[in-house]
Order: structure tokens, then C-alpha cells, then sequence
């Protein structure tokens, strides 16, 4: 009778500060599960396997790559790092909501999966302001800085296709607007109906 | 550049609790307005033109009948009550978000019309309270409570086809989720993407 849990899926150019809200959004939802990555990195002491990351081989993973089980993946200094869509799928199907923080390819390629996602996308309140946010972290060259700009244009282009656009001017403000979203999307008549058949026997 | 007004159209079974919601809602937001009925009542002291009712000639009334410009009309007590499109309309044109109580036929009316409205159903947390609600009104006779309840089983059927269904089992639990629903609908892309667009000259 559980309906199947949310997939939350959020983008956002860098700078914007998608980590900070996603954050805030799994405080605020206690029972909100970030997606867990799969990764060929060792674990750290303290990181368990199915919690923070699922340790796998480099041969397992290949193998994955090329049975198309992640949605996106990555090298990173030497590791790789990837998102597999049926471990998100067994998750939901438990009813648990999913918090997946991804960039707009693959964001794209769930969408063009068909699978069934809250698609929302934050940006920063102006152009300005993001240049101002990402000089004041002050760990970026001048020439960083400038690549990430180039690509938020193109990263906003795509927020066209996305269900929601959330303005992080105010965070408290884009923070409680991106509950709302959650929390909407929790009443909508496809999660409700069955339940609402239940109880008045209809 | 300002997107049209919400339209955000609640039915509920007689009990269920729409009529506080509804207050709390516009209590919320305060720049929602509530979408005024035409009448052929004459004015009582204080009511104003425009504001309380659009208050009209009874010639008037049935040419806008005749005229198909009610989602739905009635006479109560020898007066004519009715909802135009139009007025609704025009007010959204304005960027004024309108919240309409109405019942299941003249919501299904506004769908049919292919009106882009937020359909909002409330329904009660179970049979056996809402029979407890109606009875604890007193004001009604265990005949017409009984209808009441019969036609309250009908009603809730109709829920299927609306975008949210809320159950109102602790009020202010309801209130917020339905905060929530009207926050949400606000940042949708569909009604984000001029904004955005032209914040960023994409």
C-alpha cells in the first residue's frame, strides 16, 4: 500500500550551493536517504560498504560500466566513481526517498531513462553573485573561475526541462521552498490514490 | 515578465474541513484572493461591488448563463450565485492568484475547459470521523447527515482526477502541506523559466 519512495534529483551550477541545501533538505527530512555511489576507491577507517559508498573492484565496475548499470560515472585521481540506477530503484521500491545530487547530463540521462524523478534545479540569484561566491571560496585560479562561469550559462540552458527552479538568493528562504517542493510532492494524487481507495473502500 | 496568477481550485466532501483550510490558506498568503462569486442578492450593509460579490440584475445573471460564462451557478434561497471564467482570468492576467472553493462538477468543468489550475481535493481521515464531524454540528438532521455521507463517498471518487489530495486528519498538519502544494506550484519550471531567462540572458 506504500507508495514508492521520491526520487529527488538536483542540479545546479557549481557555486550555487546545492551542497549546502541538499544538506539542510536531508536535516530537515530525516528519513530522506542520499543515493550511494558506487566506488573502486579503498575504504577510509569508519566508511562502511552500503552506507557510504558500495566498494567494488575495478573489474566489477568495468563490468557495470559496460552493462550500462550507472546513470553517470567518473574518474577521479585515479578512482572511479559511479551512480548505478537499480540501487536506486531497490531503494525506492522499499519506500524510501532518494536525494540524488547529479549534474545535468545525469540528470538528462535519468530523464531519458523515463524514469520517474522530482527534477529540480537551483540557481544562484544573478551571474554577479555566483562570481562573487565562487572568488570568495578562494581555493579556484582566476582561470577556474572563469570555466565555471562559462559552463553555469550553459548549465542554466538546461534547467529548462526541469520540473523545478529553485533561486538560492535568501538560503533560508530557498531552503523552506525546497521542503515545499518535497513535501508537495509527497500529496500528489498518483502517491495518494491508492491509499485513499483504502480507506473509504472505493 | 511576471507569470499569470495561480489558480488553485479545493474540493472537499461537506465535513472534511475546506472552509477553515481555506481561510488559513488566505491567512497565509495574504496577497491570495478568493475568487468572487456573481449574485443577483442585492447588497447588504458594508458588501461592496466587486469586492464582497459582482452584484448583478437578474436579466444580466441568466444572460451570462445563456452565455455559458459560469463554471457553475445556483439558486439558493431565490438568489442566483455563479463563477465566471472570465473574472477569474482576468485577475491571473494580472499576476493575482486566486484560490476557488468549489465543488466537484464545477471543478471538473474548469478541467474540461482545459483551465491550468492547481486541483486540490481534501478529504477526511476516515468515514467514521466524518460522520463524527457532521454530527457534532448539530445544525443538521441524521437524514440529511446521511445523504451528507453517501454523497461524501461519490465525491471522494472524483478525487482521482485532481493533481493533490490532502487528508485532513490533524489541521495544522493539513494547513502546512497545503502551504506546501501552493509554494511549490510557485516555482515551477513552467513558471520560473521567463525569470530565469531573462536574470541570466539565456
Amino acid at each position: 500500500m506504500q507508495p514508492e519512495g521520491l526520487l529527488i534529483v538536483i542540479s545546479a551550477p557549481s557555486g550555487a550551493g546545492k551542497t549546502t541545501l541538499c544538506r539542510g533538505l536531508t536535516q530537515r527530512f530525516p528519513a530522506l536517504q542520499e543515493s550511494i555511489s558506487y566506488t573502486t576507491r579503498k575504504p577510509r577507517a569508519g566508511e562502511q560498504d552500503g552506507v557510504d559508498y558500495h566498494f567494488v573492484s575495478e573489474s566489477v565496475f568495468r563490468h557495470m560500466v559496460a552493462e550500462h548499470a550507472f546513470i553517470e560515472w567518473a574518474e577521479v585521481h585515479g578512482n572511479l566513481y559511479g551512480t548505478a540506477l537499480a540501487t536506486i530503484e531497490a531503494a525506492r521500491q522499499k519506500g524510501v526517498d532518494i536525494l540524488l545530487d547529479i549534474d545535468c547530463q545525469g540528470a538528462r540521462s535519468l530523464k531519458q531513462r523515463g524514469v520517474d524523478g522530482l527534477f529540480v534545479f537551483v540557481v544562484p540569484p544573478s551571474m554577479a553573485e555566483l562570481r562573487h561566491r565562487l572568488e570568495s571560496r578562494s581555493s579556484d585560479t582566476s582561470e577556474v573561475i572563469e570555466r565555471r562561469i562559462v559552463r553555469a550559462t550553459e548549465e542554466i540552458r538546461e534547467s529548462r526541462w526541469y520540473d523545478y527552479i529553485v533561486i538560492n538568493d535568501r538560503l533560508d528562504e530557498a531552503q523552506d521552498l525546497l521542503a515545499a517542493i518535497v513535501t508537495a510532492a509527497r500529496a500528489t494524487t498518483g502517491r495518494m490514490l491508492a491509499r485513499v481507495g483504502k480507506m473509504f473502500d472505493i
